[in-house]
């Protein structure tokens, strides 16, 4: 059981180097998102509902959404690359199955199929109400591992 | 000729109806993103690259510029759909060509099929510096036309 | 426990209508595809491996996979639809991950999101081979529920 | 516009393999599809309607419009390949526009960005009646250049 824990348990090292990725992300401030929870192959961010991130109607935006389905699935692959490797979306697809609304979203970015090359990701986000999640969105993502270029 | 420009013109009632559902979207203005033009079955929106829509690398941000896109799309459609309905996006897949930089960025959506009920448009993002275009984003979208409720 | 199985059968009914769909189906008796399962919300159809669905490396082609995986979902989503209505495929995005190869394979379409309209379905290829299942491909795919036209 | 002209010939060796390639892939012979033309990042595929590609309403089955999709954008991105490489589909997207009908359908895939590793595809299929086409599938891949194995 300990050992099962560990398993689920990424390394310090690696909890750093997306938490300080994260971080350089102008978007992921400027949109009021935070890492919630990372796992090995998995990534979670919640995002508070506010009138900042809202659509015409006064749900949060697709736009939104998809921000932090992209994100938490870029880092969910990361937390399996290699050292000195960064982390590209190729492409994603995201199907808007209802309203975004709640108290917060919470996008979960969970790695399908790693590979040396390329990683695809599931990526669904839930509009969370007073606990109560709610499926509102799900997509599917193609992520690419470059070498790190000194300025990254 | 005038007659083709004419076509090429949508009515001011649409035009305003769009301009007024783009100004209640919380997260365009939090974003920083303007309607640039308004056609039948095409619009662009224009995003200025700034620190807040930034990814790690500097870059603007795959979910700034879905965003954008999607919204582009989105009121490309509704530009065609009749009074007293409203626009939703159903789902897009989007593929991240190029890193998005430049002076800002540029989305436009297009119509490729429109339909009573389902509308398809093709989604292109430029980053623009200088006046040189680059395609950095191309995607794919599907909305839905929906009554219009009291309260949208 | 009795209610719980017999909520996982479709009635008879259901049934026979997605078998006589499915046989109607030029294509699927061409390539050699059979329906191997049909629950609520849950579709599989089976694809012998065979020289006539190959891609030019000897693997089932990504075109066979897709056309099953399409079907398989298209029926999951028909399982739940009202009598009188037919089903078709708005679009769908497939990964494919690994070669698609083994004695035969199978894919799986799954509901997500059923809807009046809209319907929003996973999709699973596996290759099995003496038993052992590989997923060779995962996808997402929205369907329409439209009224049964006298021809269909 | 001779020179123009020149650049718009693949070299007999591409076509030579592209060719080959194309006729060793089992699908393509069952279904009845052939190679129409082979330009520089752009490939046609014709599928003549018969019986053994329909889907339950006699018209052409998404499953055999996405086949020659996909393979024409493949076969797309190959011309651009150096020697001694393989091709693969990484994913793709493709939304059902209209019924796949008329005397044959026709695939055109064209290179929307080339890359050295990954290249990105436009798809349209055509229905084609007595000349007349009409877009009835539009779709994005994204293809992954491999080394060629020997077995390849």
């Amino acid at each position: 059981m300990t050992d099962l824990r560990a398993a689920d348990q990424v390394t310090p090292e690696i909890r750093g180097r997306i938490q300080d990725s994260f971080d350089r992300q102008g978007l992921m401030a400027h949109l009021g998102a935070r890492l919630s929870r990372i796992e090995p192959g998995r990534v979670h961010i919640v995002l508070p509902a506010r009138p900042e991130v809202t659509q015409q109607n006064g749900y949060v935006h697709a736009g939104a959404t998809s921000a932090i389905a992209d994100t938490a699935g870029g880092y969910a692959a990361y937390t399996l690359f290699p050292d000195d490797t960064s982390v590209l979306t190729v492409e994603y697809k995201i199907n808007l199955l209802a309203p975004a609304e709640g108290d917060h979203i919470e996008a979960v970015g969970t790695v399908l199929k790693p590979g040396r090359t390329l990683t695809v990701c599931n990526l669904e986000v839930f509009g969370v109400r007073d606990g109560e999640r709610k499926l509102v969105a799900t997509g599917q993502q193609t992520l690419i591992c470059l070498p790190k270029r000194p300025d990254r």
